[in-house]
């Protein structure tokens, strides 16, 4: 019972009904177990890049798919409501494609992008550090510049696909002027010098690994940089723009799926002789939560249009990521509530949407973030 | 500093602008003295009828625009910012002609709806008794029907315009079968046998009168029934689908009204040497209040698009109104927060809009209302 | 039907009994028509006074009550259940002895107690000022001093009772050392020099004026000064924390009101051939009204016990501060929701109560400042 | 830093001290291990038995400590901040005494209560069935009267110790006259025909185990039967009064500790150059944390009072559960966002925390469950 969408051209129709065939075959079936079991499904990047969804919103020239952000971000949101991992781990290698794409030079463009869009490289993206979470331009990983090219040392936290990836984009600091001084690289995933820290143990989301990414002098060709030195945290901050598109897509894909199985149960579960979809207080509840998630999806379609469309779309960006994760946290716990017991079991998936969605509130930007970058738009504009 | 809007053609961008022309030398100036005073802007309805504005979505043939609904609610959106009563006023104009407009023979078309749409008469809608609210279905208005006409008995209670309007559409009970014995009638202002009952005093919305429409055997032509015997109720909730997004886009626009207020001042209050925009602790609060009035618009210009589309829309067009002036309400008293004493008194206008936002969540169905009709499609089908 | 109330004392139950009894037959009876008017009752206070209940946490030695916090706050609760204008007026008199019942020195008490505690005099609380809210150890107006004593100038703002108390506690600034540069005078309402703005046009408790208070070259004693010069900021601070529990009491009580009315009439109403008090979708809101009424009665009676035992209370004061009139906030307007169209009009009770819950948040420091003086009360200690 | 508690005697005071050092010692550096290791600490209860605490609010003449609930519900809540398994397998286990104790003959009591009381044996509770959790009175488990006494068939589900356990008590069905044939029974862990379902994989709490309970012509003497036949329902739905009180208690101590965790994390984590507690954005979230915290405490401990006091204490209890669990889950999510991605993972005991706080708003009654208990009586009563 897939969510009626309207969408932009028959082509985009025929793009969905592909995705949904892929879920409904390779990868909704293997969510549970692989989560369970904290095992990263590496062949099913590789499924949905031999399916060309490794690029959809880059040219095609490139071999991206040249589909709107409308299109890509219904592509997301369906993956994650079939297993989150994989919608988000779209998300993070599309995000981590973007600096090259936007950014870098023809000759950058020609030599990484095939590869890159083409299905069988995996991105990560590495921004974050121990002591620079939501400051982010605090950030300490040097790329010091000599005859050769730079030589890379730090440590990057928190990195979604860290050991699992085949490409880093990397900011990282080449002087010591703030956020003017954070550069852009591209680091292939066996540099001499790179490794990785065990992965986390996480809440939620054990099939995709978190790591540290550590750079011991790791030695980068003077191409490596993307776009000019000092440039690197406009460009960090442009990627996030559209990464947190991704995120709020993400969130309404996991709180569909977790309103899907709560609704599905309130129509099969009997008490007091009635189904107990039937009682206002549980009817009331699915209400509300399809009445959010409806929001957040015209919303974060909304934001994408802007965006499609050419015009500014940061600050509905971060209002898009902010609502749909909160609202995914508050839609994944409720519905766990309607199925009680059976909730809070593995029998049932909702205990696992609950678990992942509380990374959504955290990841690319905490949405303390968000309300800082909405804020300060509100502070300095007449108008958002 | 206008809401930046995407609309379908340059012709609705011509629309847009000369609205918010004429509330901005019509409408808003007046707003807070009249509401102060309890005054029916009357004349503001003449106003708008003369620019053509009192059968926006309705057919050209017959005196209407043929605007479609995602630029006839942001008509209505930008109106409500100006001045609710206005705003609201023309959604119910809008909502009382819709039953002829949908329902009519051509002959009842061709008679009735110039005058109704060309700007000079004005609309009540007759639903609501003191006994019958939520349960709509329950309403016990008589008309019985003999060799001349029909005979009309009974009070309606909560009519808006009431005692103003030009004319009332009526359901009225023509047979005792439940929802199905309800029938839809057109009941011009001067008939014999109508009275009406003291304007209610409302807490907000003060200017716009509200009261019981009374009905003692009125007379009316056979021809004043729209439609069948018996479909009035289908007639009535089909009516309020359209009448929902109304008030939906009502609550937008007063919300956005009260973020703009209450935006200003935090930008121009200093406290503790800064302004107070500058404070996390505002800040994220208008973060939070611009997010979800932007999430309200998105929606609720869905569930128009939808409607615009020819899809079915009723179960959105209800989540728009329980989302929007949920959010009205909240987004309201939040911003005389933000005034603090400031809020509290007439000398701002958030004092009002916050009197005001209560209505929206009780009219053309509380939001429980709301939540049985979208928690009974939710039962009903596999998607909603 | 009262609320069952726990009391330390059989002689506070008597307290109590003859407090409600006075409700009964002096104070609810006027509440909705002076309200309307506008009319400030006076002669309520008057009556109260009779009663001893003016001065009701003071010792006995100079005509208090003696009563502890837990009982006091009961009384103010009952009031303000009653009608909010009394309720609230008796917290901010209360509020206005303070300094002189805990920092004046004996001669002070005793000439000026007897008489403001005693029942024939009204008290007024001046610290807020145009510019100085939030921040109010900002304020400007100054006291100078000079050979007789002190010569008043500048305007205070918001101040209840501002033109009808008969006295007026104030802080004025005696040095440019900022919070220390601020002290605490006792002003009779006769001062030459000593005027009043228009009452402000309020949302709500529009019966109790709320005005400027100018003082323009007013001359104190030396013995006005209450507490040692610079010690005003302190002692206003420690007078608002006693404050902010009546405050909390209010709101339990103005909160209780409105769910009283609310489940009340949902018990009388029938739609769909139930009382609505029977369905979930009413019965839920009442049971989470009723349940949030408990747990803030149950916070601000923890806190009157801490500080009747002796321990410090402030944080705690500005929480169940916080916490109650949020509560009260919502619960007003879920009451307005359960009365639907009825609850929108002065017929029934609960629009009054919805419009006076609002200046709960704003008085006494705003809901803003109770979070920053609990979340530094968080930053800076172990434990709260 | 301990939560400073006010508490009744001087013995209570010693009996927390104990409590604290016995968590400080034995409980709580266990519990992050034993949870990820899903391992049930039954030792541990073996430790608060021998330190007198399996049997807190129950007479001195059977094994008891004669501590009023008031006490014995801060031991909880103490507990359960250190460890939830623990604070609510303690409740569980005093919940699974209290028919013997309240409604058992004195024969029953004096042979069964030392032995259950004295801190050997453990308890668990059997009410809910796989096809009737929130209409418990639906329960289908049968108790067979014959010659030598029952003949027990049935299974129930979700029981918190099952199989770990050394005693059940179990509601069964000795007639067909719904809830009025129920009744109690004793059934020691040794019973032939007894016998468990695997544990559930529960999202957390995974150190207790949860399972069914299988009842395959299980043989009961006749004086297994606690009460008289038919009484079992009221019996239940009493315990569960206090069991409620219980798991209030429980949500208070869980969401401290998270709390406690998030402060201590907020003063400590420095972001754009200041320690994070000192952002409002943080300081803000944390103050309303502390501030529910706060009120539920003071909720759960009003209607503890109002049981020691011997008044009715059902519908506080209920709204002490509801309250409490509720906050707990808000409070914890929260707890999580402030760590950031430290939140997210295991090496901080808040993600624990919050998956354990989804399960209080579950057990004894789901809080739908506690609404309708809460609305009922709103319904019936003319004062709560």
């Amino acid at each position: 019972m897939p969510v009626e969408r309207v969408l932009p051209t028959p082509e985009a129709h025929d793009l969905l009904d592909l995705v949904r065939d892929l879920i409904g075959k390779e990868v909704a079936p293997r969510a549970a177990a692989d989560e369970s079991a904290g095992r990263f499904p590496r062949e099913v990047f590789a499924t949905l890049g031999a399916a060309g969804l490794l690029g959809l919103p880059y040219p095609e020239e490139h071999g991206g798919a040249a589909q709107p952000y409308e299109v890509y971000l219904q592509v997301i949101e369906e993956l994650a409501a079939g297993w989150l991992a994989v919608g988000l781990g779209l998300s993070v290698h599309t995000l981590s494609c973007f600096p090259v794409a936007a950014y870098g030079t023809d000759a950058q463009r020609e030599s990484l992008l095939p590869a890159m869009l083409g299905g069988r490289l995996l991105g990560a993206y590495c921004l974050s550090e121990p002591h620079s979470g939501s400051d982010a331009a605090a950030l300490t990983t040097k790329a010091v510049r000599d005859a050769d090219g730079y030589a890379v040392d730090g440590v990057k936290a928190w990195i979604t696909h860290g050991g699992a990836a085949d490409f880093y984009t990397l900011m990282a600091r080449t002087s010591a002027d703030g956020a003017r001084g954070i550069s852009c690289f591209h680091v292939p995933a066996g540099a001499d010098g790179l490794s990785f820290g065990e992965p986390e143990r996480k809440m939620g989301m054990k099939s995709s690994p978190t790591a540290q990414v550590r750079f011991d002098g790791v030695r980068l060709a003077p191409d490596a940089l993307i776009g000019a030195e000092g440039e690197g945290f406009r460009i960090a901050m442009a990627a996030l723009d559209g990464g947190r598109l991704g995120i709020a897509a993400c969130a309404v894909g996991l709180a569909q799926a977790a309103f899907d199985a709560a609704a599905s149960y309130a129509k099969e579960r009997r008490q007091f002789g009635s189904r107990i979809v039937d009682f206002q207080g549980v009817g009331f509840m699915l209400a509300d939560m399809a009445t959010q998630i409806a929001a957040a999806r015209a919303l974060y379609l909304d934001a994408a249009r802007a965006r499609d469309a050419g015009r500014p779309y940061g600050t509905q960006a971060a209002m898009a990521k902010l609502f749909a994760t909160d609202m995914c946290m508050k839609v994944t716990t409720d519905a766990v509530q309607v199925l009680g017991g059976y909730g809070y079991v593995e029998d049932f998936p909702v205990e696992r949407h609950m678990r992942e969605a509380k990374v959504l509130q955290i990841v690319e930007g905490t949405n303390q973030v968000q309300r800082l970058v909405i804020g300060r738009a509100i502070a300095k504009h007449d108008r958002l």
